[in-house]
């Protein structure tokens, strides 16, 4: 079965495709219409629904699987669909949500297994143990959930996927750098972005929970570090546990950026530059994906706004 | 017996002072001399001992009050005395170091019971309980600390002096506007630079801790409502408590300024705009009482070094 | 009779309502049509007129008062009207544009009275005297006219409501801080944004005139107080006079906001505060009410694009 | 007789010189020294004068001329004078302090000659009469001020010297451009600065006056037109006079250099660039001539810090 | 026959016009639709042709010139023509796309006749055959191109008539300040932009080319006097060599508009003001005839937004 | 023998130094005196030379090897050297300036031979053919500069090793990136900041060159593929050699740093962050091994002015 990103310009085609949101609104008869966004694992396209029944607005919510007969064109320079038929997919039909969202390319149980190795390379005592008991805490979240609402590693999986790339880019700087204190590195990469298990209401159609808006994930994160210590006997006033906790307050790097401190011990400050490295790479490369060679890509947000030219030559 | 700020040039005066800092140099003749500032109430002197003794050195250390012989001259525009003669204090003298420190203008007993009276009117029973449970945590150190190391509230007591003069400010002001919170309010007043407990070492010689710099008075008391939730069974999802958290993460109004969340609750943005306006006027009212009518105040840090003219006809 | 906030959806009425703007544009088939905004004091609400004759065009013009029979719908998130029938307002009928502009909730003969009484506070004889003058002189649109075209008390009576608003405030704050010069700061806030009666048009269809977009408030209010002065004979190099004249000119606070100096005086820093405290507490309330407990505020331009939560449980 | 710049180092003189500064000091032996900085028109060097008496104090004060001999030497790089001997000018020697004050390199007369003459061709009634009014209340202080305390133009007559130029620049640039208002551009540049003859304090030992620093050189000069109005029965109201305005308040180009308008007058934003670009080539002219070719300059305050190179061999 | 810009509202017209841009889309109803833009020398109108056959796509398509039988609409406060019948202009007809473009106000052999006249007044021998060797290679496009995509200057020829403005600018300015150094500056400004034949695709439908985003203009004319040297045999590590280049590198004046370096010789800054100056009046006449006495200019993208006043009286 | 920075407070010693800088100044007692910085691999040590003959003057100048009988001690916090006995070093005694230059701590043959193995691995054959050619044009300054008179690596060979850690962090990143085009990121890498070999004098008292100054080390760069192309016969039209160009050009990552355009290839935004991190580590590690643990490095100029925390227990 094709994907989405797969169709051409007047293509008619029948795809599964899970409902990412549903607005209902008015159109200038009068009449009720919906505006849907449809996504399977390759990416989103947008549809209307004309003359809707309040039966049908109730039936085709946003998180349902349904079956589409449509036809691909293109609308103000935009890909959009023409809705011709669309009904629920059935029991026996692959009607999972989760079989359409886009995830990371690395396996859950990899992961979790780099993700063990990396913490007996930990071997300051007090930071192996805190680590360990947050990550057995929100083992299942941290596996499943995004790394961001939009932006980067914006995909199920993708808050473990990109701490495993930054420990893999932190432990190839570490070969490098003799000097620099590895286990505080990793122990930090590991519980940099972990606040989002609670700032991020989930892995499907997420949102920014109160506390996510209110506190925000670096704090979210220290708290959990504070919890630990309680919950494991560890006195807090400790050099090394004030380092692990500037460790996720400073790697925004910048005030501006929501740190409410700048990075002050020299592991706190490349940890941001990982961060910020992956991060930009990951951007890059998926609007990369989406362009001819010879051609720019769309306008990134996260990376002010530019757009990247992809060499066709060389 | 006189102040030292009511000393006039060229005066030759004896007075007891206390030893705020005593650094030792090597002159150009190669002998060591000791650079001392003194201190009393009404402000700081500088003044130069030469050729002092190792003796001399260890005995006329920091934290000490001696009795000062002395002349007060200029030099390069700015107040020294001359040293004449120093001992130090007897023990039937007044030796004690804090009788020498500046302090706030009003009785801790009476700042004490002030702030008992402002807890009642917290109606929210959540934020009643944590707020006396970490008062009562911390009750020494929260009547005894300044509010900084130096500019505004940097005397003993400043903090809890800081403190009540913003409790005032937000009781007229919720008189104005009666759509405002006014238990939230208090509640965020009282806790919004709790943190300062820990972030400074104390009310002599203060400096920033280790955990002042690398965690920050902001998420420190942030971190003591967190446990405070811990110790008293309240659970720490309620909106109510993130909401208190929220009012002390975003007192500093703007990222650049070290919160990690601008405020998005009305209480927590009027809470950072009471903090502002009392500690502007403590440093304007503290450069002005130091300045002549018709003349400009020395610039003032924290007011974007700007002077201010002080009217002598109206 | 209902208001229009008060309105449900699909729910069909019939209001007497202001017309506020009636723009003329061509629709696709070539025929005129007329996109309304109607008013009245709960809100706005826009709607199409289809196939609008000339006749109809000159007849629904705006500040004329209609009866409407219409359908509350939403377009695109939008509230929006569905015209049914509409036709003016007779004379027995209540057709006075007035009564349907957003207003102040003081009446205007107690914020005269209000006013007036402050005055006797103002000790200074220049201030009091210029105060005075320049009052009674601009009486009728200083008490009529809004604080701005759009933002924070942008209705009828703001500016009055914005000035007694801040005066209410400063006078809490002088008895806080008793150093403060009472006098000069209520003689301040009275006249710190006069400059908008010649600033903006007036009252109905607020724009701002060509002396606001080239000269601006802060120096058309100061060049009255240059005029009191000739007119009273007051000399305007006194030192009290020119720091009136400041008192206005850098209430703005910042060079980047407009005020062509920075505050240079403690009461022209705290005038410029208060103004700034008034005037972010109305934006907020006004947002607030029209939120839902537990959602969120629009984005509120004049607040760098914060929206603000509001609570439920507290 | 030679000028303080010509003087090589170790070169023994004997000038008369105007005392610009001279601050009384301390020194470490406690007695009294005088911190003089001399001037002539070439420029400005400093020099300790030890063991002073009370009666060599009230003596040797700032406005006096006086006959120094001296040795030119270099403290710590920058040139000083070793003090043998000075005594004050008599009567019958040349006394008079303006004798050894920087000027303008126009005489005065002809300045005043080319600005009458350009006052012809403002050929608007309105402008011509303001401008003349004007010139003729301050022309003693318009023709003797300099034009700003450092910085650009900051010698005697600097003021209306940097007026002319721009009048030179401004009538060249109108022949280019015919569209612009020429009339409306030379009445913008006379008036632009003319505040400045409030805001500073004259040509000697030049201060900021109070209603300089609380009110500002635009503003001041903004109140004189609208003086002018007054004067000479000109309506206010009247479009050409509120554009007059705006051209003397705009003309710092943007907020953040005090402008409270930004232009919005095409001459508005034309005068703001000669005016910087007058005052930019000063600035680098008085740099240059000071440095040999093949070096940098100083670095220039007022054009962000930057050094320029001189080059040698073009 | 009449222009674009002379037609009146709902006025019925026949001209030959250029088509410059044509975008096919799909229309509501599954149709595919033109989106044209014509465009005469007096400027550009838009205007959709419905129900488009795919020949009538390849027919129409942007380059072409037409004879357009239409009307002049207003949509959404836009003009825009409802096209009514519409052909290919034939062989004997105005049909070369040239004649409809907007193009500068001085004819291309004037141009050429003055910038040679003034190669004669650099008299510094490498400047003189180093701006007359790149003339001469790049003549043709010198003399075709726009200065620019959009912005100022945005037309044919627009490239060589801003150099020939900035030059007289030039010119008038070394004539009042004697000591700048005519020939590098008159070097510097026709060298200045000629990076822009490589930075953009040329004078119709111009685009940003490859090199002129990923090096940019200032870079690609530094290039060409590196290769300028090559070919006459000077020595590029001569002083003078250094210094034009640095001339043409700085013209952007600070880093953030893109100059690698910020001017360091005073021609340089000068250059980078004549620049600024003829540009910022080219963007406001141009906006400025376009708008009637007495309202105010669309806002000006290039003059920070900005919108002007267009005085009536005066 | 010892290095200068293991000398104790008070020690005296005999040591073989370079004179780095020396300065002739006059003393209040009107005689001459050197003001000295000593240098040795470890460090650098100033010390005044007190009435000094002017044949001792022309001794001792800058780049020459003393023998130093001297005593180490403090002078307001820093360390300063009291010139007990100097003389020049003799020919048979260790006199070459470079054994006292602090040096890379890689040795130059080995880093040759790693530069040349990575060239293998550039298979584009326009970039291997650019980067053998510039190499080989420049390897004795690119192996013998620093990378920066101040700064990061601002050491003898600093330019070559810096080059070579950029070298081992990108070859890590392609691993953990396949998509990267690791030839240009090493293409890139190697030729980013040769300019400097052009900017700076050289390896020993380096300053910067009017070409540095006025062209800057990135259009140098760029200057020499221009001209590696025309004697390689490379057409400089081709995509590759633009995006070379771009990858030296963009390496600064922002306009307000420098580069005039903003990285728009990904492996060009990559470059720029590896530069930042390589070089910010070499700036936090040569702090830190200058700082106790448990104390703060000096503040770092290159960072923001942080200074950072040296833990002590982990």
């Amino acid at each position: 079965m094709k994907k989405l990103r797969e169709l051409t310009i007047d293509e008619t085609f029948e795809l599964f495709l899970l409902i990412k949101n549903a607005d209902v609104r008015i159109a200038k008869n009068g009449k009720k219409f919906i505006a849907f966004t449809f996504q399977d694992t390759s990416g989103t396209i947008d549809g209307k629904y004309w003359d809707a029944s309040e039966e049908e607005i109730s039936r085709f919510s946003a998180g349902n699987v349904i079956l589409l007969n449509g036809k691909r064109e293109v609308y103000q320079g935009n890909p959009q669909v023409k809705i011709i038929h669309m009904r629920l997919a059935k029991p026996e039909e692959p009607n999972q949500p989760t079989l359409y969202m886009e995830r990371a390319p690395l396996k859950r149980e990899d992961m979790i297994e780099e993700m063990n190795q990396t913490i007996f390379e930990i071997t300051n005592a007090h930071w192996q143990r805190i680590v360990r008991h947050i990550l057995t805490k929100y083992q299942k979240e941290f596996f499943d959930y995004p790394a961001a609402k939009r932006n980067h590693h914006a995909f199920a999986n993708g808050l473990a996927y990109h701490t495993i790339s930054m420990l893999r880019l932190g432990k190839a700087i570490c070969k490098e750098y003799e000097e620099l204190n590895a286990p505080l590195l990793y122990a930090g990469i590991i519980l940099h972005d972990l606040g989002k298990v609670k700032e991020l209401s989930g892995a499907m159609s997420t949102e920014y929970t109160l506390a996510g808006n209110l506190i925000g994930h670096l704090v979210l994160a220290e708290e959990e570090i504070s919890k630990a210590c309680s919950a494991l006997k560890i006195d807090e006033a400790e050099e090394d546990v004030i380092i692990l906790k500037h460790m996720v307050l400073a790697h925004h790097g910048l005030l501006e950026y929501g740190s409410p401190v700048r990075p002050r011990i020299m592991e706190a400050e490349i940890l941001h530059q990982i961060d910020n490295m992956d991060a930009s790479i990951q951007m890059m490369l998926s609007s990369i994906r989406q362009t001819e060679p010879g051609q720019y890509t769309d306008r990134i947000f996260g990376l002010e706004n530019r757009s990247f030219y992809v060499p066709k030559d060389c």
